[in-house]
This record gives C-alpha cells, structure tokens and sequence, in this order.
C-alpha cells in the first residue's frame, strides 16, 4: 500500500482545499430553511466520487414525494468476489451554527487556527468521511490495488436523527451488503493517543410543555392565586435527579448493562487528564452520578439533561407577566441495554404521574437512537488496532464513547453487520459548539489509517 | 356640575375617536428602539391639553442629557387659592406587545369590539388617563366652574419602573404640592360593581443567571460529567417554595403586615365570582398560599413567580447540547411593609447561598416599587365613594389589588400625599396580555367619575 500511502502525501494540500470547499456549503439538516443547501452538499460529494474514479455513484432519495428527506449519496468499487466488503458510513449534514455571536469567524467560512480547520462539520462530520474518499482516491489513482470492496454511503440527516436511514438500510439491503462498517465519527482518546470507540450511548430526546393559564396574565392581578407554568416545570425538572445525581424515573437503569470490572480498570488505565479535561469544559468542578468518575459518568452511564428551556418573558428589561407555557427539551443518553422506546415511554409516565392538577401537559417524543458494544477481538476491530499502530506507533485503547451514533445499531439489527468506530476527532474540537475545528493533521492520519486498514482488514479476513 | 356631566355626554363619540388616535402610538417605553415613538405619545397628549384650555402645559424631559428619560407631560389649571388642589397622575407608556402572534388584530391598531377598543395601552393606561383630561374639558369648555385646582402629571416610565419619576417629584415638590392624589390604573372589582383601591401590592423584580460551562457543549461528550446549569437552575427555582406554596426565602415574611380580621371579613363580602374568575384566568384550578384564598393571594399576600426562563436550545428539532448558561426572570409582588430594597437583599442572600459550587451566579436587581395601604376615612377616599355612587347608584368596596404602582408610596414619601386610586379597569382586560381591552361604557363611566370627584372632593373639603 505504500503507493497509495505516498500518493496521499504528496497531494495533501489539495484535499485540505477540498475539504473546505464542502465546509463552504451550509447543510443545516435541522433547518428546513437550509435544504436545498443540504441537497448541494450531497451532490457536491458525488461529483467528487465520479472525479477520483468511483464507478458506482448515486444521489439517492429518502422520504416520500411529499414530504423528502435529504439525500444520501452512495457509491461503490467491486474489485473481486473473494475480497471482503467494507461499507462505509458517514454524514454531510452538520448541527444548527447557533448561537452565531460566540464564532470567533463565519462558520461556514472555514479558515486555519493553530494548525485547525474551523467550521461548522470539519470534526463533525464531513472533514471525517472525506478521510476514507480521499484514502479511496490514494488506492484509485496511484496505481496501487484496492485490497477490498468498498460500498459508501453517506447520509444526510445524521444531526436530524436520522429519521429515513433505517428504512433506507431495510429497502436497500442487497445493495448494502458487506462484511463490516467502517465509521469516522468519534474522537480519539487525547490527540497522539489513538483509541477504538467499542460502545456508545444511545439517545431518548423529548419535548415537554406545561400549559397553566390559557394565556400569559399579569403577575400582580393573578400572581398569588394560580400556578406559574415555569415554577411548575421548574420543580418537575429538579425531582428528575436525586441528591445522588441518579434519575428518579421509574425503572430507568432496569436495561442497564453494569460496567464490568474490567471495563472499570480499562478505563482507570486511559491516559485521562482530569484537569485538562475541566479546562476544555469550561468548568470548576465535575459532577457525575454517585459512585462513578467523570469518564465513567460521560461514556459508561446514562444520563438526563436539559438541553433548552423558555417560557415567559425573555427580552429586555422587567415585564411582570405569569406565562402560560413553559417548555423544556429533554434527552437522556442512554446505554445498552436499555432502548430509546422504552425510556421514551418511561418519561411519559414519569411526567404524566407527576405533573401537578394546575397544568395541562404535552409530552413529545423527538426522537430517540440505540446504543451499542461491540466484540473488540473481532478481524476488524484488531484490523483497525494494526491500521492505527501503523500511523501512530502505538496501540490504540479501546474505549466507549458517550455520544449516540444510532445507525450503528441499525446495522446490527437490519445488516447483522458490526461497525468499526475509528475516530479522529477531539473532545475540544467543539462539535455542535461555536469554532467547531478539525486538526489538519488528524485529517491527514485519518487517509493514513483508512488506507491501512483497507490493507490490513483484507489481510485479518484472508488470514 | 350638570353642564360638565352634559358635556361631557354630547361628546362621548368624538372622546372615543380622541383615545383611539393616541393608542395609535406604539409608546413601549421598556424597548430603546421606539424611544421616539414613546415622546410622540406625550407630545400628542401635550397638545391636547392645550387644545383644550390648559393654560399651562409642559413637557418636561427626565434623566441626564447623555442618558435621557422619557418626558413626563406636565398640565395645571390654577382657579383658587381657596379650592384644594387634585394631582392626577397617570401614564402614557405602554407594556410590550408580544407574543405579537395572540393578538386577534395589531395591537396598535384600535378596533371596537363587543362594546371594548382593543388595543395596547387601552386600560393601561391610556384610557384612564384620558378620562380626567377630558372631565377637565367638560369643565372647561362647557362653561362651569371649575371646583378645585388641577395639577395633572402624566409619566412614560410605568412599565419600566418609573425609573425617574421619584427623581422629578423630588425636584418639583413646589410644582407639585397639592392635597390628595388621584389615579385611575386600577381596576373596578366587577363589571357594574365599583370600588376604591386602598392597598397595592410593591413588587421586586430580579433577573438570576447561572453559568456552568463556559460554552455550549455536546451533551453525549459531556452528560453524565458537568453539571447542567438549567437542570441547576430548575432545581433553585423549585427550591423557592415549600409544599404549602410559602416562599422560602429566608425572613421573605419577616415584615409582612398580616391581614386583619376585619379585612378578611371585607374579602369575604365581596361579591366574588370564583368560576368566573378561573374561566377568565383559564386556569382548570387556583394556587394559593396554604390558609389564604386565591383573592387574599392575589391582593393582600406577597408572591414569588418566575415571568421568564429561557437556556440552550429552544429552536425546532433536537439539538444535543449541554448550555453553558440558564437564566430567570423571577419577581415578588409585595405587601406593606415589605420593601423591594430588603426583598431583593434577601433573595440575593437565598441565591448566593444555595448556589451549587459547579456553578457561578450572576444576580441582577432589574427595578422595585413599594406597596401601600390608604385610610379609607380620609375626605378624599370619602369624595371619591360619594363620585362612585352618583354613577352607579351603588356605594363602591374598599379593596385592595394586586398590582402595582410604586410612585403611590412615592407620593406619600416625598409629597405627603394620600392618594386616591379610582379604577375603571377590568380583571378581563388582559392588560399586559395580547388582546387588551377597556369598556367603552367605562371610559364614560370615568369620566363622569373624575367629574363627580371634584365636585365632591371641594364640597368635602369646604366642610
């Protein structure tokens, strides 16, 4: 592969410039407003796809003609029938840039930091799938062989939930079989430390609103003889935790799959620095669920936050109105085995047990996605720890991630197919933050290792 | 009087289409932008009243030349040295609009509905302003003898807290020397039903901010290891009640003047219409302090509602993230001899208390007022009740409100002054809410009032 290795190297320049030119198109998922623009950032990929050589490539719908969903833009090279398949997966789509006044530039203006690409997507996710079309490019286009079938799919609607990808995956189920998933979408453990994400966490995202009054009042006629709305949903909220830091929701951990011990000494093993940590976060001090550390607490178990509340009055100055409604955007990261529907269904009966005689509730369910472990001896995951040493002359950790992939649990589930998580984004690089950033060496370790792990996957599967 | 209560009868068409042109102006004096707007509101009530014989009429800017007030409009009409003087007071500014999308037509548009102008400002306090300038007209334009000296003082402060007004008072205590002080802001205790208003409630009005991590974060990277400043700030929120609905703050009670028993018999005489209440309200049931009723907690009892929270995301869809910051709005109304300045003390004590070491507060005195309670034997109080009962044949209550006008115990402080508050509004005039609305009966009603008042007000002071 040293072909392709070198080919890599000497046009690494230009696949930064590309990169940034995809970070130019702002493919906003969430936003309806930003479709056609998603839709640009899709085609913008192929086209890529059909200049490096790919022969199969395919701008392919989702959703229904009346109500689409973004497209997902899939292409594949067959080299042999004796060759394992890898299918690659990925997302174009990026997070809301919000709140725009905290960019240090124009997020979707990409420029160089201190060795960074910053832009709305470079981590998260484009600057990460680009990796394996540029080792894909490297193979295609310096002669060297391709060692194995490659089938990529990238999808546009990752940061909206991934609402059509499921049915997607169960129509298209010839077309997308392989023999594992390769994906780009985690971090490494610390930068030069690399690691393999073996778990993550699923997701359970609601929306509550609590309706007292049929219409915001005046605080001094009424104020002292109905219940504020916000005071309500305030209280609610606080009974969610204990003083433990443990979720009071009924039967919340019953699915939940302890950390074995030798989960609890991998982890005390990872080369964690606290204090770093704190200081990326921004904060004084951790707080996580009694009897377990921050790491564990980020990765290992399941959580509740609020992730936006408003009601009331929320402009300038002093205006004395007791609100009709308040809401608040509620998700739980959950880990294996407990299942989005299910916690789903347990926070509606939390919230329908406990909402007080004075308000009118509304539960909505946004959405929600499957965790997932994965068997760290199996050929892939030890030919990626191969592909990974070869970049940075170290094993990687394996270790389990806290954010929530949930096509990985379709592929199990729909493909029988285990994915490969090999990460090379940063806990810094502020994914769904303001100054979102991708080190451009990483980028560059991430075409090295994809295209060593194409070499050596073929290798483990022929062994 | 009959020639001025004639008058006033023949010309109640066009006093309507008078009050109409004024509601036109958007006088928001709580939003910089329509600063403009706010002095064209008093220019416009300026020129009215010299239309109408006012000899003199002024208005007199507030607040520094690089930091300017809105302009108080200044009218007074001098007939005897022996004739007591009345000071009304009223104000030109109005609450904001929003949630603009609730209103069933522009609030700056004024349409005739039911009977009702709707339009913001129309019941406060434009319309009650209005009725004392053009009692004043009739007086002047119908030939008949002025009774009593006027002195009439109209501010564009009262919904952003009157931020000047004691300043101005202070510095005109010669202009402004009278005997009693009367004000229509308040509301008449049901339709057909007068009442005097002898309690008002004071009011402390704060804004809370907590911050945990220093930006946004992803809540999959993070959840689980920092504190979530709206799970943090709910918690602190809830925290300010006990299960009997008393506020938590401690030494909030310390110098509340309890109801006596002679008032709450009073409370329990009025002819209250619960269900009414509560279907006006749109509330399924009332809240109220343990042992007291939702009309002794909403007049005669202190509070603690939150107007406004807002923190994270609150766009559409599902945006994980973890908030950097949660922010409150929180305010009590108050009750002699509560003051805002010990209130607000004590509730940042309570804040800087209890705040959790993960966070870091920041609390902001937003604007206070004092409550007050009036004897009801005063000749003034007495004047008004005699005015009251010669419009509709019936002796009015003695009530107290839940409201508050702040510059009441200002005029008392600063002046001496007792004062008068003879309301027209209605509980149902959603003032402050979208769809504001004052009884065009009503605004007859006061102006006939304010033109019995000072009949009777230089009758009882002559005795």
């Amino acid at each position: 592969m040293d072909a392709a290795l070198d080919y890599a190297r000497s046009h690494s320049d230009r696949f930064v410039e590309e990169l940034k030119a995809w970070l130019r198109i702002p493919s906003i998922s969430t936003d309806p407003e930003y479709a056609p623009q998603t839709r640009q950032a899709a085609e913008w990929l192929a086209d890529n796809l059909r200049l490096i050589g790919v022969e199969t490539v395919e701008v392919m719908e989702t959703g229904s003609a009346d109500k689409p969903g973004h497209p997902i833009v899939y292409g594949e090279i067959h080299v042999s029938d004796d060759a394992p398949t890898v299918l690659v997966y990925g997302h174009y789509d990026v997070q809301p840039p919000d709140p725009l006044d905290l960019w240090d530039s124009p997020p979707f203006e990409p420029v160089e930091v201190d060795g960074n690409i910053v832009a709305r997507g470079s981590a998260d996710d484009k600057g990460q799938a680009y990796m394996h079309v540029k080792a894909l490019e490297a193979y295609l286009q310096s002669g060297q062989d391709l060692p194995v079938n490659i089938k990529l799919m990238i999808e546009g609607e990752e940061e909206s939930g991934s609402v059509h990808l499921p049915g997607f995956i169960e129509a298209n189920k010839e077309l997308l079989a392989a023999d594992v998933v390769l994906v780009s979408d985690t971090a490494l453990f610390a930068p030069g430390v690399p690691s393999i994400a073996y778990g993550l966490r699923g997701l359970a995202y609601v929306e509550v609103e609590l309706t007292g009054p049929k219409k915001d009042l005046h605080s001094g006629v009424y104020g002292g003889g109905v219940e504020n709305p916000v005071n309500a949903l305030a209280r609610m909220i606080s009974d969610l935790h204990d003083a433990d830091h443990h979720v009071t929701v009924e039967g919340f951990y019953d699915n939940v799959r302890d950390l074995t011990p030798e989960e609890r000494e991998a982890y005390k093993a990872l080369p964690f620095d606290l204090e770093a940590w704190m200081e990326e976060a921004g904060v004084k001090t951790t707080k996580s669920e009694k009897g377990y550390s921050a790491l564990e607490g980020t990765s290992g178990r399941p959580t509740l936050d609020v992730n936006g509340i408003w009601g009331g009055y929320t402009g300038k100055g002093a205006k004395t109105v007791l609100p009709s409604k308040a809401t608040a955007k509620i998700s739980c990261r959950l880990v294996p085995d407990q299942t989005p529907g299910e916690i789903t269904d347990k926070l509606r009966a939390h919230f329908e047990k406990h909402v007080p005689d004075t308000m009118t509730l509304d539960f909505r369910d946004l959405h929600g996605g499957h965790g997932s472990i994965v068997d760290t001896t199996a050929p892939a995951m030890q030919a990626a720890s191969v592909a990974l040493e070869g970049v940075f002359g170290q094993k990687p950790h394996f270790t389990r991630e806290g954010g929530s992939i949930p096509v990985v649990a379709d592929f199990k589930k729909i493909l029988g197919l285990d994915t490969v998580l090999m990460g090379f984004g940063l806990d810094s690089d502020s994914i769904h933050s303001p100054n979102e950033k991708f080190g451009i060496d990483r980028f560059h370790q991430g075409i090295e290792a994809s295209i060593r792990f194409m070499d050596a996957y073929a290798k483990q599967e022929a062994a």
